[in-house]
Protein backbone atom coordinates (compact mmCIF):
# COMPACT_ATOMS: atom_id res chain seq x y z
CA UNK A 1 0.00 0.00 0.00
CA UNK A 2 1.22 3.57 -1.17
CA UNK A 3 -0.69 6.07 1.49
CA UNK A 4 -4.12 5.79 3.45
CA UNK A 5 -6.97 5.68 1.51
CA UNK A 6 -8.86 8.93 1.74
CA UNK A 7 -12.51 8.42 2.31
CA UNK A 8 -15.36 11.29 2.99
CA UNK A 9 -18.15 10.36 4.29
CA UNK A 10 -21.28 12.54 4.34
CA UNK A 11 -23.60 11.44 7.42
CA UNK A 12 -25.63 13.88 9.18
CA UNK A 13 -25.97 12.07 12.43
CA UNK A 14 -22.99 11.87 14.84
CA UNK A 15 -24.14 8.59 16.46
CA UNK A 16 -24.01 7.15 13.01
CA UNK A 17 -21.18 8.87 11.93
CA UNK A 18 -18.71 7.37 14.86
CA UNK A 19 -20.29 4.06 13.81
CA UNK A 20 -18.71 4.27 10.58
CA UNK A 21 -15.71 5.59 11.78
CA UNK A 22 -15.60 2.46 14.26
CA UNK A 23 -16.17 0.28 11.87
CA UNK A 24 -13.29 1.93 9.31
CA UNK A 25 -11.21 2.28 11.95
CA UNK A 26 -11.42 -1.72 12.91
CA UNK A 27 -11.15 -2.86 9.50
CA UNK A 28 -7.55 -0.49 8.16
CA UNK A 29 -5.82 2.57 8.43
CA UNK A 30 -7.89 5.23 6.68
CA UNK A 31 -7.95 9.39 6.81
CA UNK A 32 -11.28 10.12 7.58
CA UNK A 33 -13.03 13.15 6.62
CA UNK A 34 -16.68 13.64 8.07
CA UNK A 35 -19.34 15.97 6.44
CA UNK A 36 -22.22 16.50 8.49
CA UNK A 37 -24.04 19.10 5.88
CA UNK A 38 -24.71 18.09 2.06
CA UNK A 39 -25.39 21.89 0.95
CA UNK A 40 -21.69 22.25 1.51
CA UNK A 41 -20.70 18.44 -0.31
CA UNK A 42 -19.45 19.80 -3.62
CA UNK A 43 -17.30 22.27 -2.26
CA UNK A 44 -15.60 20.01 0.56
CA UNK A 45 -14.86 17.33 -2.07
CA UNK A 46 -12.86 19.74 -4.38
CA UNK A 47 -10.68 20.82 -1.45
CA UNK A 48 -10.40 17.20 -0.27
CA UNK A 49 -10.47 14.84 -3.58
CA UNK A 50 -11.04 11.76 -1.73
CA UNK A 51 -10.19 8.31 -3.08
CA UNK A 52 -13.64 7.09 -2.20
CA UNK A 53 -16.69 8.66 -0.68
CA UNK A 54 -19.17 7.26 1.20
CA UNK A 55 -22.84 8.77 1.39
CA UNK A 56 -25.40 7.91 3.98
CA UNK A 57 -28.97 9.29 3.96
CA UNK A 58 -32.26 6.92 5.04
CA UNK A 59 -35.10 7.95 2.78
CA UNK A 60 -33.71 8.95 -0.36
CA UNK A 61 -36.12 10.48 -3.52
CA UNK A 62 -34.61 10.38 -6.83
CA UNK A 63 -34.09 14.06 -6.49
CA UNK A 64 -31.66 13.65 -3.74
CA UNK A 65 -30.21 10.42 -5.26
CA UNK A 66 -29.38 12.31 -8.55
CA UNK A 67 -28.36 15.34 -7.04
CA UNK A 68 -26.03 13.79 -4.27
CA UNK A 69 -24.31 11.03 -6.94
CA UNK A 70 -23.36 14.51 -8.62
CA UNK A 71 -22.00 16.39 -6.04
CA UNK A 72 -20.01 13.53 -4.45
CA UNK A 73 -18.65 12.79 -7.80
CA UNK A 74 -20.35 9.28 -8.81
CA UNK A 75 -18.80 9.95 -12.16
CA UNK A 76 -15.37 10.39 -11.63
CA UNK A 77 -14.32 8.30 -8.10
CA UNK A 78 -15.98 5.47 -6.14
CA UNK A 79 -19.25 6.72 -4.34
CA UNK A 80 -20.92 4.07 -1.90
CA UNK A 81 -24.58 5.32 -0.67
CA UNK A 82 -26.25 3.48 2.30
CA UNK A 83 -29.56 3.97 1.97
CA UNK A 84 -32.36 2.77 4.75
CA UNK A 85 -35.13 2.07 2.30
CA UNK A 86 -35.65 2.33 -1.50
CA UNK A 87 -37.54 0.51 -4.92
CA UNK A 88 -36.83 -0.95 -7.86
CA UNK A 89 -37.24 1.94 -9.45
CA UNK A 90 -35.02 4.39 -7.34
CA UNK A 91 -32.17 1.62 -7.19
CA UNK A 92 -32.24 1.92 -11.18
CA UNK A 93 -31.45 5.40 -10.66
CA UNK A 94 -28.89 5.08 -8.05
CA UNK A 95 -26.74 3.02 -10.74
CA UNK A 96 -27.55 4.81 -13.41
CA UNK A 97 -26.11 8.03 -11.51
CA UNK A 98 -22.97 6.06 -11.24
CA UNK A 99 -22.76 5.16 -7.96
CA UNK A 100 -20.51 2.65 -7.30
CA UNK A 101 -22.23 0.70 -4.52
CA UNK A 102 -25.95 1.22 -3.51
CA UNK A 103 -26.79 -0.62 -0.30
CA UNK A 104 -30.42 -1.21 0.82
CA UNK A 105 -30.72 -1.28 4.84
CA UNK A 106 -27.22 -2.70 5.29
CA UNK A 107 -24.95 -0.47 7.33
CA UNK A 108 -23.90 -2.42 9.94
CA UNK A 109 -20.08 -2.00 11.71
CA UNK A 110 -18.75 -4.64 9.47
CA UNK A 111 -19.77 -4.22 6.35
CA UNK A 112 -18.78 -0.85 6.17
CA UNK A 113 -15.19 -2.09 4.61
CA UNK A 114 -16.24 -4.48 2.18
CA UNK A 115 -18.41 -2.26 0.45
CA UNK A 116 -15.85 0.55 0.08
CA UNK A 117 -13.53 -2.61 -1.74
CA UNK A 118 -16.82 -3.37 -3.56
CA UNK A 119 -16.90 0.26 -4.53
CA UNK A 120 -13.61 0.74 -5.36
CA UNK A 121 -13.20 -2.85 -7.68
CA UNK A 122 -16.62 -1.47 -9.20
CA UNK A 123 -15.76 1.98 -10.46
CA UNK A 124 -12.43 0.77 -11.72
CA UNK A 125 -13.91 -1.93 -13.63
CA UNK A 126 -16.87 0.30 -15.13
CA UNK A 127 -14.22 2.57 -15.47
CA UNK A 128 -12.07 0.44 -17.75
CA UNK A 129 -14.82 -0.65 -19.89
CA UNK A 130 -16.10 3.00 -20.33
CA UNK A 131 -12.52 4.18 -21.30
CA UNK A 132 -12.25 1.44 -24.09
CA UNK A 133 -15.72 2.54 -25.43
CA UNK A 134 -14.48 6.00 -25.16
CA UNK A 135 -11.04 5.45 -27.05
CA UNK A 136 -12.78 3.63 -29.83
CA UNK A 137 -15.38 5.94 -30.34
CA UNK A 138 -12.66 8.33 -30.84
CA UNK A 139 -10.44 6.33 -33.13
CA UNK A 140 -13.80 5.80 -35.39
CA UNK A 141 -14.64 9.77 -35.25
CA UNK A 142 -10.86 10.89 -35.90
CA UNK A 143 -10.54 8.07 -38.96
CA UNK A 144 -13.92 9.27 -40.85
CA UNK A 145 -12.65 12.97 -40.15
CA UNK A 146 -9.31 12.51 -41.31
CA UNK A 147 -11.14 10.18 -44.24
CA UNK A 148 -13.52 13.41 -45.20
CA UNK A 149 -10.23 15.40 -45.53
CA UNK A 150 -8.23 13.47 -47.36
CA UNK A 151 -11.62 13.34 -49.72
CA UNK A 152 -11.69 16.84 -49.66
CA UNK A 153 -8.35 16.96 -50.81
CA UNK A 154 -7.99 14.97 -53.54
CA UNK A 155 -11.35 16.27 -55.10
CA UNK A 156 -9.52 19.94 -54.87
CA UNK A 157 -6.39 18.93 -56.05
CA UNK A 158 -6.22 16.01 -58.00
CA UNK A 159 -4.42 14.18 -56.51
CA UNK A 160 -4.01 10.56 -55.16
CA UNK A 161 -5.45 9.10 -51.50
CA UNK A 162 -1.31 8.06 -50.34
CA UNK A 163 -0.83 11.85 -51.35
CA UNK A 164 -3.41 13.58 -49.33
CA UNK A 165 -2.49 12.17 -46.08
CA UNK A 166 1.04 13.05 -46.46
CA UNK A 167 -0.74 16.16 -47.12
CA UNK A 168 -1.95 16.33 -44.38
CA UNK A 169 0.76 15.15 -42.32
CA UNK A 170 3.36 17.17 -43.32
CA UNK A 171 0.94 20.22 -42.36
CA UNK A 172 0.39 18.63 -39.03
CA UNK A 173 4.19 18.37 -38.45
CA UNK A 174 4.77 21.43 -39.44
CA UNK A 175 2.47 23.07 -37.19
CA UNK A 176 2.73 21.06 -34.11
CA UNK A 177 -0.48 19.70 -34.64
CA UNK A 178 -2.25 16.38 -34.58
CA UNK A 179 -3.11 14.99 -37.90
CA UNK A 180 -6.59 14.77 -36.65
CA UNK A 181 -6.91 18.75 -35.78
CA UNK A 182 -5.79 19.76 -39.30
CA UNK A 183 -7.71 17.22 -40.75
CA UNK A 184 -11.02 18.59 -38.58
CA UNK A 185 -10.09 22.37 -39.27
CA UNK A 186 -10.32 21.49 -43.17
CA UNK A 187 -13.38 19.87 -43.04
CA UNK A 188 -14.56 23.33 -40.72
CA UNK A 189 -13.11 25.37 -43.50
CA UNK A 190 -14.71 24.00 -45.92
CA UNK A 191 -17.95 23.42 -44.88
CA UNK A 192 -18.47 27.39 -43.93
CA UNK A 193 -16.70 27.78 -47.54
CA UNK A 194 -19.63 26.07 -49.25
CA UNK B 1 -44.32 -6.48 -15.59
CA UNK B 2 -44.99 -8.98 -18.35
CA UNK B 3 -44.50 -12.03 -16.50
CA UNK B 4 -42.69 -13.43 -13.51
CA UNK B 5 -38.69 -12.42 -12.72
CA UNK B 6 -37.33 -16.36 -12.55
CA UNK B 7 -35.19 -16.66 -10.19
CA UNK B 8 -32.05 -19.78 -9.70
CA UNK B 9 -30.81 -19.67 -5.94
CA UNK B 10 -27.55 -22.10 -5.35
CA UNK B 11 -28.00 -22.96 -1.48
CA UNK B 12 -26.61 -25.96 0.05
CA UNK B 13 -28.56 -25.52 3.54
CA UNK B 14 -32.24 -25.92 3.56
CA UNK B 15 -32.13 -23.23 6.49
CA UNK B 16 -30.68 -20.52 4.68
CA UNK B 17 -32.76 -21.47 1.37
CA UNK B 18 -35.95 -21.27 3.26
CA UNK B 19 -34.98 -18.21 5.00
CA UNK B 20 -33.83 -16.84 1.04
CA UNK B 21 -37.08 -17.74 -0.38
CA UNK B 22 -39.12 -16.05 2.95
CA UNK B 23 -37.81 -12.90 1.86
CA UNK B 24 -38.05 -12.93 -2.03
CA UNK B 25 -41.86 -13.92 -1.10
CA UNK B 26 -42.31 -11.11 1.09
CA UNK B 27 -41.28 -8.58 -1.34
CA UNK B 28 -42.91 -9.83 -4.68
CA UNK B 29 -44.31 -12.50 -6.96
CA UNK B 30 -41.36 -14.67 -8.10
CA UNK B 31 -41.05 -17.78 -9.86
CA UNK B 32 -38.07 -19.35 -7.65
CA UNK B 33 -36.10 -22.59 -8.21
CA UNK B 34 -33.63 -23.62 -5.60
CA UNK B 35 -30.34 -26.19 -6.77
CA UNK B 36 -29.03 -27.54 -3.65
CA UNK B 37 -25.56 -28.80 -5.67
CA UNK B 38 -23.38 -27.08 -7.29
CA UNK B 39 -21.87 -29.27 -9.32
CA UNK B 40 -24.97 -29.73 -11.40
CA UNK B 41 -25.62 -25.83 -11.28
CA UNK B 42 -24.25 -24.99 -14.93
CA UNK B 43 -26.55 -28.06 -16.57
CA UNK B 44 -29.50 -27.03 -14.24
CA UNK B 45 -29.20 -23.65 -15.62
CA UNK B 46 -29.01 -24.17 -18.90
CA UNK B 47 -32.11 -25.95 -18.66
CA UNK B 48 -33.56 -23.19 -16.57
CA UNK B 49 -32.04 -20.19 -18.16
CA UNK B 50 -33.23 -17.63 -15.12
CA UNK B 51 -33.34 -14.07 -15.29
CA UNK B 52 -31.27 -13.80 -11.95
CA UNK B 53 -29.17 -16.12 -10.16
CA UNK B 54 -28.42 -16.22 -6.15
CA UNK B 55 -25.37 -18.08 -5.24
CA UNK B 56 -25.31 -18.09 -1.26
CA UNK B 57 -21.64 -19.51 -0.03
CA UNK B 58 -19.80 -19.00 3.36
CA UNK B 59 -16.61 -18.99 2.80
CA UNK B 60 -15.21 -18.87 -0.71
CA UNK B 61 -11.84 -18.95 -2.13
CA UNK B 62 -10.64 -17.44 -5.44
CA UNK B 63 -11.12 -20.67 -7.54
CA UNK B 64 -14.72 -21.75 -6.07
CA UNK B 65 -15.59 -17.89 -7.14
CA UNK B 66 -14.33 -18.19 -10.56
CA UNK B 67 -15.44 -21.34 -11.28
CA UNK B 68 -19.18 -20.25 -9.99
CA UNK B 69 -19.31 -17.10 -11.50
CA UNK B 70 -18.48 -18.93 -14.60
CA UNK B 71 -20.80 -21.82 -14.04
CA UNK B 72 -23.86 -19.14 -13.30
CA UNK B 73 -23.38 -17.20 -16.26
CA UNK B 74 -22.37 -14.11 -14.82
CA UNK B 75 -20.87 -12.58 -18.39
CA UNK B 76 -24.23 -13.25 -19.46
CA UNK B 77 -27.05 -12.36 -16.67
CA UNK B 78 -26.98 -11.14 -13.23
CA UNK B 79 -25.80 -13.14 -10.60
CA UNK B 80 -25.35 -11.86 -6.93
CA UNK B 81 -23.13 -13.56 -4.69
CA UNK B 82 -23.73 -14.00 -1.05
CA UNK B 83 -20.71 -14.60 1.09
CA UNK B 84 -19.96 -14.86 4.96
CA UNK B 85 -16.33 -13.76 4.59
CA UNK B 86 -14.11 -11.74 1.79
CA UNK B 87 -10.98 -9.94 1.54
CA UNK B 88 -10.08 -6.70 -0.54
CA UNK B 89 -8.44 -8.91 -3.08
CA UNK B 90 -11.70 -11.65 -3.41
CA UNK B 91 -13.74 -8.88 -3.51
CA UNK B 92 -11.54 -7.48 -6.62
CA UNK B 93 -11.97 -10.45 -8.04
CA UNK B 94 -15.55 -11.06 -7.69
CA UNK B 95 -16.35 -7.95 -9.46
CA UNK B 96 -13.51 -8.78 -12.31
CA UNK B 97 -15.48 -11.99 -12.83
CA UNK B 98 -18.48 -10.60 -13.58
CA UNK B 99 -20.57 -10.46 -10.75
CA UNK B 100 -23.33 -7.90 -10.29
CA UNK B 101 -23.74 -8.11 -6.72
CA UNK B 102 -21.38 -9.21 -3.96
CA UNK B 103 -22.43 -8.33 -0.72
CA UNK B 104 -20.19 -9.85 2.25
CA UNK B 105 -21.95 -10.60 5.48
CA UNK B 106 -25.22 -9.24 4.27
CA UNK B 107 -27.46 -12.20 4.30
CA UNK B 108 -30.75 -11.02 5.80
CA UNK B 109 -34.21 -11.60 4.85
CA UNK B 110 -35.13 -8.19 4.29
CA UNK B 111 -32.47 -7.31 1.91
CA UNK B 112 -32.40 -10.38 -0.45
CA UNK B 113 -34.96 -8.33 -2.90
CA UNK B 114 -33.08 -4.81 -3.11
CA UNK B 115 -29.30 -6.54 -4.15
CA UNK B 116 -31.81 -8.70 -6.82
CA UNK B 117 -32.33 -5.23 -8.25
CA UNK B 118 -29.53 -3.53 -7.55
CA UNK B 119 -27.76 -6.52 -9.65
CA UNK B 120 -30.28 -6.51 -12.77
CA UNK B 121 -29.69 -2.85 -12.71
CA UNK B 122 -25.73 -2.94 -12.58
CA UNK B 123 -25.69 -5.54 -15.48
CA UNK B 124 -28.02 -3.87 -17.96
CA UNK B 125 -25.38 -0.94 -16.96
CA UNK B 126 -22.79 -2.43 -17.73
CA UNK B 127 -23.72 -4.29 -20.72
CA UNK B 128 -25.51 -1.00 -22.22
CA UNK B 129 -21.33 0.28 -22.25
CA UNK B 130 -19.78 -3.28 -23.06
CA UNK B 131 -22.38 -3.40 -26.11
CA UNK B 132 -21.58 0.57 -27.24
CA UNK B 133 -17.69 -0.65 -26.74
CA UNK B 134 -17.69 -3.95 -28.76
CA UNK B 135 -20.22 -1.82 -31.52
CA UNK B 136 -17.51 0.75 -31.66
CA UNK B 137 -14.52 -1.45 -31.79
CA UNK B 138 -16.18 -3.38 -34.35
CA UNK B 139 -17.46 -0.74 -36.47
CA UNK B 140 -13.23 0.70 -36.71
CA UNK B 141 -12.66 -2.56 -37.10
CA UNK B 142 -14.57 -2.86 -40.45
CA UNK B 143 -13.69 0.54 -41.74
CA UNK B 144 -10.09 -0.47 -41.36
CA UNK B 145 -10.64 -3.69 -43.41
CA UNK B 146 -12.79 -1.94 -45.80
CA UNK B 147 -9.66 0.53 -46.18
CA UNK B 148 -7.49 -1.87 -46.85
CA UNK B 149 -9.60 -3.70 -49.09
CA UNK B 150 -9.76 -0.41 -51.24
CA UNK B 151 -5.83 0.68 -50.94
CA UNK B 152 -5.27 -2.69 -52.50
CA UNK B 153 -8.14 -2.23 -55.18
CA UNK B 154 -6.94 1.06 -55.99
CA UNK B 155 -2.97 -0.74 -56.62
CA UNK B 156 -4.29 -3.39 -58.62
CA UNK B 157 -6.80 -1.87 -61.01
CA UNK B 158 -5.50 1.91 -61.31
CA UNK B 159 -9.11 3.13 -60.00
CA UNK B 160 -10.17 5.88 -57.97
CA UNK B 161 -11.16 5.18 -54.00
CA UNK B 162 -14.78 6.06 -55.05
CA UNK B 163 -14.98 3.29 -57.65
CA UNK B 164 -12.82 0.95 -55.64
CA UNK B 165 -15.36 1.59 -52.83
CA UNK B 166 -18.22 1.22 -55.46
CA UNK B 167 -16.82 -2.07 -56.50
CA UNK B 168 -16.67 -3.40 -53.17
CA UNK B 169 -20.36 -2.68 -52.66
CA UNK B 170 -21.93 -3.90 -55.82
CA UNK B 171 -19.73 -7.44 -55.40
CA UNK B 172 -21.20 -7.72 -51.99
CA UNK B 173 -24.87 -6.63 -53.14
CA UNK B 174 -24.50 -9.51 -56.06
CA UNK B 175 -23.24 -11.63 -53.31
CA UNK B 176 -25.90 -11.15 -51.10
CA UNK B 177 -23.25 -9.98 -48.38
CA UNK B 178 -21.85 -7.16 -46.35
CA UNK B 179 -19.40 -4.73 -47.14
CA UNK B 180 -17.02 -6.15 -44.93
CA UNK B 181 -17.02 -9.81 -45.59
CA UNK B 182 -16.00 -8.63 -49.25
CA UNK B 183 -13.34 -6.31 -47.98
CA UNK B 184 -12.45 -9.21 -45.59
CA UNK B 185 -11.92 -11.94 -48.53
CA UNK B 186 -10.13 -9.73 -50.51
CA UNK B 187 -7.94 -8.33 -47.68
CA UNK B 188 -7.25 -12.16 -47.02
CA UNK B 189 -6.90 -13.34 -50.96
CA UNK B 190 -3.87 -10.79 -51.16
CA UNK B 191 -1.86 -11.74 -47.54
CA UNK B 192 -2.07 -15.81 -48.99
CA UNK B 193 -1.07 -14.60 -52.59
CA UNK B 194 1.89 -12.02 -51.39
Amino acid sequence: MASKLRITILEPDPERARMIVDGLCDAGDYSITIIGDETSLNQRLSELNPDVVLVDIANPNRDTLEQLSLASGAASRPVAMFVDRSDPDLTKAAIEAGLSAYVVDGLHKNRIKPVIDAAIARFNMVAKIRNERDAAKAALADRKTIDRAKGLLIAAKGISEDEAYSLLRKTAMDQGRKVVDVATALVTASELLK
